[in-house]
C-alpha cells in the first residue's frame, strides 16, 4: 500500500503507529469499481459525482461473487461499501480545506482513515452478469469493493 | 476467527473458498461495542434494537482515537460500522428464515458476508472521553468497530 508521507498541515495530529501495520482481520475485496474518474480528478462525493454525471460508474464482480447479488434488481438502491486505502490512516484530527478549522476523522468523510471504508448510497440501473451498473459513484476507476448491501430505511437513515 | 461449520441449508450456496483465509487490506479495530446483548439474544436489526430500548448502547474506543471525536455532538447522527466477523464469510446464496425463498448475500443485511462490515444509523446521545452513548445497537457487547462517519444526507439515502 503506498503512502502519503506528506508532513502534517497546521492543526493535524496522528496517530502514534500506522493502523496498517496493526491488523486484527482482513478484508477479501469483491471486485472493483470501474468509472471514468481517475485518481486525483474524481468528484470529492457523491452528490457532486451525480452533478458531473455520475462517471459511466458501474461495479465488476470476481465472477464467482455473481450468485450473491440474486434479489438484487434495476431501480433498486444499495450502500456500495469501497476501499480508500491509499489515503494515509494515522491521521486523528485532520484540516480539510472547505472547513474553518481542524476536525476530528470520525466527524469527516475524508478517505484519510484508520480503515478506510467509503460508502455511498446509489442506484442499480443495471445487473449484466457479475457487473451491477450504478447511477454515479465519486471513487476513481479500480478502486476496490468491500460490500453490497440493501439500502434499508430503518437502519440507514435517522428514525423519522 | 471462529468458524459455523453447520452444513449448508437447503438452497444455500457456497464460495470455493474462504474469505478470511485471502485477505487483501487489513482492519485495525478502533473499539468495541458496548451493549446489554449477548451473542445469540442480539435484536436483529435496529429497528427492534430500538423498539426493545436501545441496549444501553455505547461505543468505547481505545483511549488514543479520542481526539478523532473532535466536532461530533450530542444529537448528531452517524453511520457506525462494525465487525460481525464470527459468522461465515463464504455464503453466496442464503436462506433466511424471514424470506420467502433463496437470496443473494448482497441482497440481504445477513452478518454472514464476504466482508463482514455491518452498518446502521445510530444518534449520538452523549460523549465522555472516548465513549460515545449512541441510541441503540443490534451488536451484542464487544463487537469491535470499524469506523464512526457523520451521516451525511446526500450520500447516505437516496436522493429527493
Amino acid at each position: 500500500m503506498e503512502r502519503d508521507l506528506k508532513p502534517p498541515r497546521d492543526g493535524e495530529e496522528r496517530l502514534g503507529y500506522d493502523p496498517a501495520a496493526q491488523a486484527e482481520a482482513g478484508l477479501h475485496f469483491i471486485g472493483v469499481i470501474r468509472s471514468d474518474w481517475r485518481e486525483g480528478t474524481a468528484p470529492k462525493n457523491l452528490r457532486l459525482a451525480r452533478e458531473q454525471g455520475g462517471g459511466n460508474a458501474r461495479v465488476e464482480l470476481k465472477p464467482e461473487f455473481a450468485p450473491a447479488l440474486k434479489g438484487l434488481e434495476p431501480g433498486g438502491w444499495i450502500m456500495l461499501l469501497y476501499w480508500t486505502g491509499e489515503a494515509r490512516r494515522d491521521l486523528l484530527v485532520q484540516r480539510p480545506r472547505h472547513a474553518d478549522g481542524p476536525r476530528g476523522t470520525f466527524a469527516l468523510r475524508s478517505p484519510a482513515r484508520p480503515n478506510p471504508v467509503a460508502l455511498g448510497c446509489v442506484r442499480i440501473e443495471a445487473i449484466e452478469d457479475a457487473t451491477v451498473h450504478i447511477d454515479a459513484t465519486d471513487a476513481f476507476d479500480g478502486t476496490p469493493v468491500v460490500d453490497i448491501k440493501p439500502w434499508i430505511e430503518t437502519v440507514d437513515r435517522p428514525p423519522e
